[in-house]
């Protein structure tokens, strides 16, 4: 018997989990209840993990990954998850494939999955497409088991793609519920998007769109902030808008860092590419254009460079509520002097911020691992009742 | 208890299965008994998998796969397979591998080889060359074994050489098997093997051999269909013919499409390159001639161009049986305006038969794992036994 | 009750292990009693899977891999001890992280080892870097325990550094151990460890280093021989000198093949790259100087040339104790006329010791497996006899 995990279990079993059998594509698809779920889950799993007690749920099966950008945290995160629950981890690398041979997505898809439980996926290269392919290997996947093809349905999840990162977003909230001790807690509270200055461009939207798209569900007050040129995806800051109603929330778009910064209690400076740079990168990829992409690179660059002053300073971190609010960051940041010369934040800020930020980063695996539990098994509160009972040491 | 997966048993109760400890390297080295038995281990297996019954005989262990060539399903295959019966696998990337430094096979053999139960190679470049490699393989492993170097030889599964590709074949007999209910009834049935055009040159010639060598054991009428100058290996040709003998089957090799298709039960269209093109390619490959491989790519495209009229059509498909022919592949396929402009198949003749397409390949990880199985237990209907009385969940 | 795994558990119930939670880094940072540890654990793996006893002692878990260089034996042997204990490898692949994104080895540590239980590190390519980054992913472990970012520390084993090669010379050792009868009977036996011609350039000075780090321990005589000019980095060579004190050992230096044969019992011919020109090479590689890089790999080679009957033939066999000495190298040799026109050792001589040579690879899974083991388990000899009372089958 143990009392954080029975909670957790409680808090389960009052919820309906609609998690079953769908797709984790992006947060705002999913219900609170759905949410608060995942985040139970994921808490649930650690507890277990803590008290050495085995949580296969699985005896085979395998977890198939397609990463179309490099990863580290996301690579390891979901390999842990996968190994957490029994799955062994296979990966899908197009290069050594047979996809270059003109294959179809709806035809390679089927033919990974005939023993495949889970498929995750990242591909945030391609602004449009990201998303989209995760919805095309859906559709194949309803379609195979529809046609009798597959003999059950591989759940997806969104490793990061053009539109969302809900694994990133996903363990951010749960970072913030356990330091601010309940969901329930984070409402008033304002937390600062922000776009940050960095020696590099082209990165994705996926993370300050995930989390003006679920922070605002929770009744925080969510300032975006970033300087004029660097929007993000239109319908995603629309709906941000749109879901503040009815959760107590506030949503405004700023462009100046010590505004969005002013009384915040929690701040997220981290870089982006500008959506409409996006776009035409996003030609450039696909038209195999490299001398286009370096002048776009070069521009781009420039352009960043002009906005060296959006770096997350001590002094700026005075502007915050009582000059103490939570950094956060998906990392790894460019850290100025540290990893680049100017870059998205003070070494001293980041250094104080360090441990909970890697704190952060260790959520991810559970939230992973609470997105196949929860597609994989109708009752999640009943599994995972039974792993705790089955008592199992994990190291034996 | 299980009716099909009783009837199975009872099958295998009655054969001899001289599969253990060898290899699988050549469907035509094995017993008609010994072919029966993996096909109904193949499907035992799928049985116990269906019924959500663990299928692990091996608490741990390796199996190593080899992919010297591009693949997808055969790669998720032996993947799948390997974690179906309780095996990690480790792939042995020659690139990564110390084997550039001179190393001989002999020793790579035994040195991947200490904890190892299996080992999966796809080598299907060079003409001559793929077998006899596995062959090396194999020879290497029982000296070491005889040797007191390795506690146990692990086995080989050919996933496609030069000569023949069995795990192919035999998920396409099984595929067969379900679709007209038993070996017997395949009896005097015609299957036409038929080359298609196809805008790339260099494929190889191990599944029209591998069908071909196979397919006239079962006493079926078997149709070798090619242009001038497509011929495949003259050896598995002549092979062909010998085994229709005692097996009440047929096989003549014709130049027409057409011909092939009339009254077929089942037709196979796939582009391959001609013998003697594979052969120079092998040896232009091995000089590392980029400019002769090259003129050769020029030389075969050039060639396939002329007979582009070899195209799985609606038309040529009513001139099978009823007009109802079962079409099959390996997969992928060059579908004409979906993969490439002009290819193998019709886009409509594709789409019809995609749903079987897809079932056949769903068979090969089964194949897969019936030919690890066998390779290892001695008495194959024991150990399944004891899997269903054990009665494990795969998932929990 | 099997009289081999009880008397080796009696072994260790009788020593104190201060493995546990212990990096393994550098074999004479270890107790002549840890030493004997490992040994006595590898062989009571060996037994257990012999008898085909399951020594999973890890129901989930992953073991990573980091290899920042080639590697065939040591990989397989990596991924077969993980295997072997129940952990899932899961490689850290530079190229595909995000690591070029200029994030610190501390936070890389971090992120990678929330659910890691093991990290296996190859670094061997600069010196005076590979033995430090590993102690700089420990310090960074360490750090993230004390923190609380990470739930349990990973043990770190050393896969080969710029310094010592210790899965090596401890599968050396058990192999020596095997074929003399205990470590008592290596007292006062003479081992050559010496140079020997190669046509390539640039190998590690691990190997002999880490032979004369471990064997002056053990009582043994060991002859270090190389050409001029061919010296191992001085403090190692040092620090085997006096280990010789209290052990009963001898260590000199000498620079002929001939000399260092003399009536050896043991002989190790080797290739490896001088010292200084490792440290040169070292600073090519970091400027990335491809153009030093050729100039300094051709210098090389002229110097090695100079040296080519630094050969283990026949002739110089026949010096060595009654013409018999045991034949050792790490794999895979340079073999005059095999591998190479010519090399390190001939061919009549590798071919008469290379099943010994196999065998003596085949005790570095367990090894590694051994070194896995006692650090994640603070009574080694607890763990193995509950792995045998358990008695689950292997191959079941």
């Amino acid at each position: 018997m143990n009392a954080t995990f029975n909670n957790l279990l409680s808090l389960l079993d009052n919820t309906e989990s609609g998690l079953y059998g769908k797709d984790f594509l992006l947060t705002w698809e999913k219900t609170h209840n759905e949410i608060e779920t995942i985040l139970a889950v994921a808490e649930a799993l650690k507890n277990l993990r803590d008290r050495n007690i085995s949580a296969r749920c699985f005896d085979s099966g395998l977890a198939i990954s397609q990463f179309r950008d490099n990863s580290t945290r996301t690579r390891f995160s979901f390999a842990s998850a996968a190994n957490l629950l029994g799955l062994a981890v296979q990966d899908l690398d197009e290069g050594k494939s047979q996809i270059a041979h003109g294959e179809t997505v709806r035809e390679t898809s089927a033919m990974i999955s005939f023993l495949s439980d889970v498929i995750g996926i990242r591909d945030d290269m391609f602004l449009g497409a990201g998303n989209a392919y995760m919805r095309e290997v859906g559709a194949a996947l309803d379609e195979a088991c529809a046609d009798g093809v597959l003999p059950q349905r591989p759940g997806i999840v969104n490793l990061q793609c053009d539109i969302d990162h809900p694994t990133q977003s996903m363990a951010d909230l749960l970072h913030l519920k356990t330091l601010f001790g309940s969901l329930e807690n984070l409402k008033g509270k304002k937390i600062a998007m922000t776009w940050a200055y960095s020696p590099s461009y082209g990165k994705p939207l996926s993370v300050p769109q995930g989390i003006i798209g679920l922070m605002t569900r929770l009744g925080m007050k969510v300032d975006l902030a970033y300087p004029e040129g660097y929007g993000l995806i239109p319908e995603v800051v629309e709906l941000a808008g749109i879901q503040t109603k009815g959760s107590g929330g506030a949503f405004r778009v700023v462009n100046s860092m010590e505004e969005a910064f002013k009384d915040a209690d929690i701040v997220y400076p981290k870089s982006w590419a500008p959506y409409h740079v996006m776009q035409r990168r996003t030609e450039l990829l696909r038209s195999n254009d490299h001398g286009g992409l370096k002048d776009l690179e070069k521009e781009g660059l420039a352009n960043n460079a002009k906005f060296k002053n959006w770096e997350c300073t001590e002094e700026k971190m005075k502007l915050t509520k009582d000059g103490k609010a939570l950094y956060m960051h998906c990392l790894p940041a460019d850290i100025s002097g540290v990893s680049c010369d100017e870059g998205e934040v003070a070494a001293t800020v980041f250094e104080r911020y360090r441990i909970p930020l890697y704190k952060q980063a260790g959520f991810k695996p559970y939230i992973i691992a609470a997105m196949i539990l929860t597609n994989r098994f109708e009752n999640p509160a009943k599994e995972l009742r039974n792993l705790e009972h089955r008592g199992k040491e994990r190291v034996i």
